[in-house]
């Protein structure tokens, strides 16, 4: 039997580690990078590796790293292309599991935030038992997810009572009729997706770059008012330093009755 | 000034807890209990206890307990109601922060999962700063909810592929258009409204009872074969401890294309 530990680990911010995830940390013989190529996102590596320091101190552990292919973003075909990335890798994470794991041994793989959410870790390792590896087994350890640490840090409930949520993506933001958006976390938007709501007049945003981590940026108020002050801290974190991940909640005012 | 941490512990499992909740435990003066009358709910009581004396050890602390009304339920306008037991939940706050917290003093409380999700207290902070205290205060600490802890033990992703995911409550599901729903994570059902989606033929769920607890449940399969089974496993946890918390992802199997 060979065990893969996926562990969330939040969104960048050291404490927002549970318990689990550091016993997790400290069961691991080995720990997978998957690093995606030429992004600038050393900071995140580097934010992975002083986890691993912090959590195993003295006690030494193997890494293995190898760089991720960069996800064609030109074609047309969305979902294909992002399954045929899955798919590369899953080939990727295949050959780690064959040629850097021992019988019997454990390894560890970091992921940002929480494993179940925008993550492909867990399809990627059931695809692998699917597909006949009767080996292997894995777990999965929960992290904050930055939704949460957005709430957190604005310091609002992400639902008003009784009221549903959906969290979605930039991309389906530029899809969805605009008037059908009334409590939305929107994660994975490069395109400044929310100014599709801007003029409705009655949109609020609470709006997060980097949260929970050291560059920590917060905007929130009327869509309207602070949608360019938005892309503007988005622009700016951007040219300093290489990327950004930022989300944000949309809500509707309800309407006076 | 007077601080008040909302602190995430998560859904059950002592190791769900971040650092960050942990350092924000060993900061309070004084921790507030709101504890519902009469739902024998002793053993979420007891979790709570257990989590101060692990992480506070032998460094003196004060508790200050008080019985929360119960909501009215039979009340026809849900969100009156909802509103109204919203109100006094505030004003019992108000009276702990005046009667038990001195000036400069820091309060805890310990939130299940996460503050941010179907829980009043952000809320109630919120409106007494709004209605004048000045003085007060307060942080969030996220907390792992048992939407991520169902998701993990189930080893599933909540999302597919660019998807959207739903995060509701029982009512709203046995509202909703039964067609709309591809993907939703329910809360708060009490009243087992998954079975509105039987025979659509093409449903599964994912169900976990007390998720991340020592008294765990999970089922997962077509909705129509394992429905019952689900239903029984309900009324069986309740019968047995008095109470049961559960949650569930539907989800819509793809077409074939």
């Amino acid at each position: 039997m060979k065990t893969i530990l996926l562990i969330g680990i939040g969104p960048g911010d050291p404490d927002a580690l549970t318990l689990a995830a550091i016993k997790a940390i400290g069961r691991a013989d080995v720990f997978f990078f998957l690093e995606k190529e030429g992004e600038g996102k050393d900071s995140l590596i580097r934010f992975r590796q002083q986890i691993l320091q912090t959590h195993r101190g003295d006690q030494s552990y193997r890494t293995a790293t190898v760089a991720l292919p960069e996800r064609d973003r030109e074609t047309a075909g969305y979902v294909g292309a992002v399954e045929d990335w899955h798919r590369r890798r899953t080939a990727l994470i295949a050959t780690l599991i064959d040629t850097e794991m021992a019988e019997g041994e454990t390894a560890g793989m970091l992921i940002w935030g929480d494993p179940s959410l925008y993550d492909g870790a867990i399809q990627h390792l059931r695809d692998l038992i699917e597909s006949g590896r009767a080996d292997l087994s894995f777990e999965v350890i929960p992290g904050i997810t930055s939704i949460q640490m957005l709430a957190a840090r604005h310091k609002i409930p992400l639902n008003r009572i009784g009221e549903s949520i959906t969290i979605t993506t930039g991309r389906q933001i530029e899809q969805a009729d605009p008037a059908s958006i009334t409590n939305a976390v929107v994660m994975l938007d490069s395109r400044a997706a929310f100014r599709r709501l801007e003029g409705a007049g009655d949109v609020d945003i609470y709006w997060g770059g980097d949260v929970g981590g050291p560059d920590e940026i917060l905007i929130a108020g009327p869509l309207d008012a602070v949608a360019d002050r938005i892309e503007r801290a988005i622009a700016l974190q951007r040219a300093r330093k290489g990327w950004i991940m930022d989300n944000y909640l949309l809500r509707r005012r309800p309407q006076p009755s």
